[in-house]
């Protein structure tokens, strides 16, 4: 029998779990949680829906729970709540409030004897380990991170709330001359608009003044206002046919020097290209649930993050095979 | 007072070492063992010199001895002899005597109560991590590894063996189409000759038949005839004004597959440019060797390697600090 696992939360996420647990024969799907009517939810594989509501009844039944809300409202308080009562991994990705959540998650893990790994992804997660490996190496240096080219959900949440939009998509886009620089080892400073670009593809209710729109996009605080904003309005038609994926990326790179006297110089970079944002992470948080399962195999208990993880406790292989394979 | 190192062995690698240390406050540099006469070392900061023979009578005042020998002869010997004494790391790499060598260092490590870090720096080192992470997450999908641009020790040594070669140095250069079509997914399978170029920089002997010269590279079985090769004869003046540096780098990109029917792709790649490979890998030594002192200091023993160490053991970091930061 392999690592039984649960995915809580069924939308795209919980959709890329159900399909990457499929690519690692030592784990099996146990059951799907959602808060709606699992009658209504279709399942990929056929595994069993149940209620949320029902989720303490299977505590015996499960290793690790996979979460698979949203960081804004779902995992501040899911959590925590499972994390009593399961080993969990979650891709909590507000950085800000990461030491808050860090916090509310070990109590209630330690409390129940589990292991809880937030904020697993990419980023969070596999940047941050870039950002960490790089750092400890060359700690005389300058590190970068560039998004994209890639659909960022929050900013076309933004513009779907302006008046007179029907629906949008927003792409962030890294500046090339930008990251031509870094990589040459030009050590730029470089402001946010130097960094990244943002480009928009808006449906507009056929009455709606699109000169406005296009100004109330441009003109927002934070998300587009201290940016390079292009706005192209399409057709329904256009934005379903030609926009319908959710792809991300981006690059961590580190600058750095060593020498007797900072003489020589070394650029570190790692660098993602993904069709699907959420079926990557997924497969993400599958390989962690492996770390987790592991972990609390060997008595560990309490919140971890990516960077207090073995890199071998992810890989179905034995230690030697990892050894002799890929050492 | 600091984590207290050793070095053992003062070449190119023991520098690195040397310079690397000086970049990481919490640590410091207690002494450097040599094999040659003390008297005659110089080093770059001044530490004391000390003969390999009296390394036995400084067990109580070294944490962690990091271990700069070659790989062919010094350190299948040095690991396991040290590694009973100290806390070790080493940058062992014949990748093929990885598991001989570990059984050997992990059976001293244990009897002495230490831990031993082997096959530290970037391959084997961090280009096996990200081999280890992108295959945990991607489990169907291809790795690809390319090394260079950069200098062969062993191929430009190859070089010098010839008669009439006065002195040489390779270069090892991956293929850019093959870099291009491993990058755009198209999961090309390549030969030896469509992934790698070689390079050579030839000083001869004024008397030196130089077309026998170029043709004994060219054919030599292993080395060369399996790539695309190319010879060119310089001056000494040249070789010592144009190629003094030892530059090296190279790329470790998966491609893999997600979703149902394995329709969404994504790329992964980890590039490094390195103006100096010695430099770098001690850097790399230098974040082990604290990741060894803490890993010794909860109670490990034994020989590990970098798939071993949870990735925040690297840091100077504090754990909280990390997470607010880098996470």
């Amino acid at each position: 029998m392999g690592i039984r696992i649960g995915i809580f939360g069924y939308g795209n996420l919980g959709r890329g779990v159900e399909c990457a647990i499929r690519q690692n024969q030592d784990m099996e799907l146990v059951a799907i949680f959602t808060r709606r009517d699992p009658a209504s939810v279709q399942t990929i594989g056929g595994a069993p829906v149940l209620s949320a509501d029902s989720v303490e009844r299977m505590t015996e039944s499960i290793d690790v729970m996979i979460l698979c809300g949203g960081s804004a409202k779902d995992l501040p308080v899911q959590t925590p709540m499972l994390a009593r009562l399961f080993n969990v991994v979650d891709s909590f990705d507000t950085h800000a409030r990461i030491p808050e959540h860090f916090a509310n998650v070990d109590s209630e893990a330690k409390n129940g004897g589990k292991v809880a790994l937030i904020s697993v992804g990419w980023d969070p997660g596999l940047f941050s380990l870039n950002r960490l490996y790089a750092a400890a190496i060359l700690p005389e240096g300058t590190d970068y991170t560039f998004w994209g080219k890639g659909v960022s959900q929050g900013h076309s949440d933004a513009i779907r709330r302006i008046e007179g939009v029907l629906d949008a998509k927003q792409y962030t886009i890294p500046v090339e001359e930008a990251l031509r620089a870094v990589r040459a080892g030009e050590d730029p400073v470089l402001t946010a608009r130097q960094k990244h670009l943002r480009e928009c593809f808006v449906v507009a209710d056929e009455n709606a003044d699109r000169e406005r729109i296009e100004r109330e996009i441009c003109e927002m605080p934070h998300y587009f206002a201290n940016y390079d904003t292009t706005v192209h309005f399409i057709s329904m038609e256009e934005l379903q046919r030609d926009h319908k994926g959710i792809p991300h990326g981006g690059s961590v790179i580190r600058c750095g020097k060593t020498g007797e006297n900072g003489e020589n110089r070394h650029i570190v970079e790692y660098n993602l290209k993904l069709d699907s944002n959420p079926e990557f992470t997924a497969s993400v948080l599958v390989a962690y649930a492996r770390a987790a399962f592991r972990m609390s195999c060997e008595g560990q208990t309490g919140c971890k993050t990516v960077l207090d993880v073995p890199p071998a406790y992810l890989s179905a292989c034995a230690p030697d095979e990892l050894r002799s394979k890929l050492l």
